[in-house]
């Protein structure tokens, strides 16, 4: 959901990068981790749509579950592309999006949407910065994945209304902010510990480009950059 | 869901029909109840994704309710081309649905998967029944919006693996197909004792056609003979 723009475009990986097992093992891994977070996040925006506190709030939340389940089927149609069994693929996550929302339940309609708009867009942050390492078919889908499905100004608009109606809101949100992006590392932190595919395909290989620790430095700034950016947005201090 | 034949076409009521103030009135909640219905399915099956035993049925169910969402956006475009708005139109019937899903919560998935196969199904033939009735242009829309998404393969296929698996289940959901379709016929005549504008477009008017009380037994008779039609693709007795 983020409108940020990609980083400084890097020179992609070649289509024979396939080649090499451990790109193939951590393509599949990044593909399933994208797959069933936006599964995931479709569970969660239409959990979400209980909290809607009327009609046309509730079909705008279950439009945006919808637009994720959209990016789902892309995801796992590449996979299937690719060879890999798509389901397969997305079990080694399962547990880790599981804890995520479990962390960070929603205790209302708001905090829902905060959800949404800041989690998401760290997401596809994140994922846009690794797909400049990938081979250009898999880093067009992602990115195709990643668009902004239009739905951002919806939520823009309910955060800034009901900060406006009552401004006590605007320091709860912050907190939650805080709250998600913590969870949110914490969780990445894991993944990476655990799934060296994962991080195969961010350091690189020995044909292929990959980040250096200074470059895994900057790419950290630039997501709190923009996260602080999409807090403002709300009218949230970060 | 359902894939049965539509009754035999009757003739339609002409576009001028609009120029009477109650049929307008009538279309406008019929399209609302069909609205409201399809977005409230769209929660409903979202709901039982998290029953899903695995991840390729968490996604099929979820595409299911992605399906009803479609529908949704496509019965409220067609309100605001009537300058109705169509929240308005939607709201008398929150409740309806409300109690249907609170009397009608599934126990556990294949429970869900029986209650979106044979609820959907018997209220596809009850709307198509009604559309007969309509001008052409919201027939159209109505008969498009009921098309079979596609999905009752894999609802069938998995009510009949888990009945073969163990057979005692069926007698289980056959009970609660029972259970479902009293229900939504409880909620239905509270509806057409409630609202006189759609029991108007099903009776017809001075210029238009309608079912007389002979014609409404042989709906209710089509109806039933459907419903256990479905049943037993299922594997269930009805």
């Amino acid at each position: 959901m983020s409108d940020q723009t990609p980083p400084t475009p890097t020179p992609h990986s070649p289509p024979e990068a396939f080649s090499d097992p451990l790109y193939r093992t951590g393509v599949v891994d990044l593909l399933g981790v994208l797959a069933y977070g936006e599964l995931s996040a479709f569970e969660r925006l239409a959990e979400d749509a209980k909290l809607a506190p009327g009609i046309p709030e509730k079909a705008a939340i279950a439009a945006m579950a919808s637009a994720e389940l959209g990016h789902y089927e892309a995801l796992r149609d590449r996979l299937v592309t690719l060879g890999a069994d798509p389901y397969e693929a997305m079990e080694p996550f399962v547990d880790t999006f599981g804890r995520f929302h479990a962390q960070t339940a929603p205790a209302d309609w708001l905090e829902g949407l905060v959800k949404a708009y800041v989690g998401d867009g760290l997401a596809a942050d994140f994922y846009r910065e690794i797909a400049a390492y990938l081979d250009e078919d898999t880093c067009s889908l992602i990115m195709e994945t990643l668009a902004d499905t239009g739905h951002s100004a919806f939520v823009v608009d309910q955060v800034r209304a009901a900060i406006a109606h009552d401004p006590r809101v605007g320091g709860r949100l912050a907190l939650w902010g805080r709250r998600l992006v913590g969870e949110a590392l914490s969780q990445a932190q894991r993944l990476a510990a655990d799934r060296d595919g994962l991080t195969t395909v961010l350091v690189g290989g020995a044909d292929r480009p990959g980040m250096d620790l200074a470059g895994i430095g900057r790419m950290f700034a630039r997501l709190t950059e923009n996260h602080s950016v999409r807090m403002a947005k709300l009218g949230l201090a970060s």
